[in-house]
């Protein structure tokens, strides 16, 4: 039988009514002739509810009993699952991480999926269970305690079931019926895309589009694995949400396939620091090492031995920064007259391959931003990708200006 | 060291400060120099919340994902106690059943455990750890399924570490500070008890001294596990709580340790049933089969071949049991004339294993009832232990009146 993977987060679980509505979605794939590995998160709150009490517990708490706590959510959905479907006449069993087993890294709280041995589920399979219903976010460690793959893993176990089990695809079911141009809330013209390279995910995952874990994309890039995602609350057919896939299967697309936009971004600037060759890497580093993820960097052409260093980086991390900055001064190990923090500033990207193919799309993008009269801060791009750090209060106006401009609202 | 076993009930971990007092209690034990395994039920009304949700979605549900859901509330709390002790600087780690491994049989939902192999955590306890906090209430079967252990499971966990581990004690914290004469709240002179024997321990628990779980106390008997239940709300002393002992430790003790009532007694009555070879037990195998828990039995004397038939059963198996008697009347295999059952009546019964070398005991309940004008229904007996059903409006009164005229306010 061929194998489908179907997870559903938290909103799709959230109460006894939506675990029955998402069970007849997994029996439509089973009558399909599909053999079915649902992967469930917690019912919505109560992974909230469980790290709060960890927290309040001890704060800088012991990784392995967070998760040993925190997993707890995602047994209790597994179970109720399994129960929805026999009470369908469906032949289903739950099974918890250190069951299958998943077997993960020892960064608790952050471990990495290392092998997940098929032949246990495979056999049940064989036997006649028609859906395996395995609690996501959790695996077992190679000392046999209890690990979780960070928020959103859910995501990521999903991907690595269906790479594991060579499935058909994996559909991932969640509150949103697929991946948008852009943001509806920000732009209301916003279209659903009916396909979208992993590439393009990716980088639209990675720049704030909260639809799948970034690890989640990564896996299945890696893997091949069809990887979709559409709406639980709607009735569904065969081409329904958006299909993530190899660029090879999109025939038509668009140069752009869509903005994305981040407010949670903060421009540091040092004044004058004094140049030497290294200075770039001594900054870098002591950010780097004082837990700062720099996204953005800018060095201004340096005049008389001394230059601006702009970078950009997370919000609640510029203090951190600011620290790490600071004590280098102090250690005489940099030298610089400022240290500016700005965090009224906002970041826009425009996503595409065709980006590879075509060429003016920073031009254009340059020109639209210009003539709505917003100034471009920090600049930077990769090969199907092109970010702009700007005012915060322009970033509902460029959202916009670009979507029009590349004419997202249209089909390639 | 030494290995102490402390549980802490539901009401004793109900919320986080509850958690953080229950450490401290084993905070104390471990400055004393005892490595300790505490065991921990889930916070009151998680276990009854899972119970609800695996009813609503499945009444007649497969018990292996019942277990599976309604394990997790031990869970939590395992980890969070563990958390707790190792902000107090206590070396701790949390345990779920399948992790020790706790062994149980198949039987899920009422499994038994088989087997508690120790290495794992004396181990931990050689490498410098000196809490293990261990999930009550669940085990791993032999196909590794998870299993619970049935209500009040906890107590047996506890129990069955301490026989495992050889511990010095195990101590059972609950929200009572210890085994009463009979409960307080029906008669005010009733007195805690320092010390029970094991018998009548299991004698009182069966009779619905909600206390300990049954079959925690035949454990402990079997093993010779000294079992001390204490309050979690109060400071305790060395010699706090009832001592649950072999009978050999108790130097004095009054013929009657306690005096047990029920008000989930029915009795119920065939009149006029045709007598003949082998009628009791057709009448008792009908009622087995049908799930009736019979616990008392009166024939009357057979008079011109009939005879009257009379048992008692919780109230709940009524139904249950009437449906058993129609049918057998309707299959023809037992005849009869009239069935009763009278819901109205309570159990009163004496413990004690004075009893064994004390004779009268019977005589004076009857003559104490008797003077109260109760009438006495039915009467069971065993060694230590006498029951009668009585008319529910004089439990009370019958209560107070075998209380004081067995002078169980006094020490012995």
């Amino acid at each position: 039988m061929p194998v489908l993977v179907m997870k559903f987060g938290g909103t799709s679980v959230a109460t006894l009514d939506r675990i029955r509505r998402a069970a007849k979605r997994v029996g439509v794939e089973v009558a399909k002739g599909y053999d079915v590995i649902v992967i469930v998160s917690a019912m919505s709150g109560k992974t909230n509810e469980l790290v709060g009490w960890v927290n309040e517990t001890s704060p800088l708490h012991d990784a392995r009993e967070y998760d040993a706590v925190v997993s707890s959510g995602e047994n209790v959905t597994a179970g109720l699952m399994a129960l929805t479907l026999q009470e369908m006449d469906i032949p289903a069993r739950s099974w918890q991480g250190w069951q299958v087993p998943v077997r993960t890294t020892s960064a608790h709280s952050a471990a990495r999926i290392e092998e997940i041995p098929p032949a246990n589920i495979m056999a049940k399979f064989a036997e006649g269970m028609k859906v395996a219903v395995v609690a996501g976010f959790q695996g077992v460690s190679p000392e046999g305690r209890i690990t979780t793959l960070g928020r959103g893993g859910s995501d990521t176990t999903a991907v690595a079931f269906a790479a594991a089990f060579e499935a058909e695809r994996c559909d991932i079911y969640t509150d949103v019926d697929g991946v948008y141009t852009t943001d509806p809330r920000v732009e209301a013209k916003a279209r659903k895309l009916d396909k979208i390279a992993f590439e393009e995910m990716l980088e639209l995952a990675s720049l704030g589009a909260k639809v799948l874990q970034t690890r989640s994309v990564e896996l299945a890039m890696r893997y091949k694995v069809k990887l979709r995602v559409l709406s639980s609350f709607e009735e569904q057919s065969d081409d329904a949400g958006t299909l993530v896939c190899d660029e090879e299967e999109i025939m038509e697309s668009n140069v752009v396939a869509g903005v994305a936009f981040s407010r949670d971004e903060a421009k540091m600037t040092l004044v004058s620091v004094a140049d030497r060759p290294g200075i770039a890497a001594t900054i870098f580093t002591a950010l780097s090492e004082a837990g700062v993820n720099v996204d953005m960097i800018v060095q201004n052409i340096s005049e008389e031995g001394r230059t601006d260093m702009t970078w950009s980086c997370p919000v609640d991390q510029v203090k951190r920064a600011e620290k790490a900055m600071s004590d280098a001064l102090a250690d005489g190990v940099i030298n610089f007259s400022e240290m500016l923090a700005d965090t009224n500033v906002a970041k826009v990207s425009v996503v595409g391959i065709g980006m590879r193919s075509h060429t003016g799309v920073a031009a254009k993008m340059f020109q639209v931003l210009s003539n709505e009269g917003i100034n471009i801060q920090v600049i930077t791009t990769s090969e199907i990708k092109i970010s702009v750090l700007i005012d915060r209060k322009y970033m509902e106006l460029a959202v916009q200006a670009l979507h029009d401009a590349f004419e997202l609202d249209k089909a390639a």
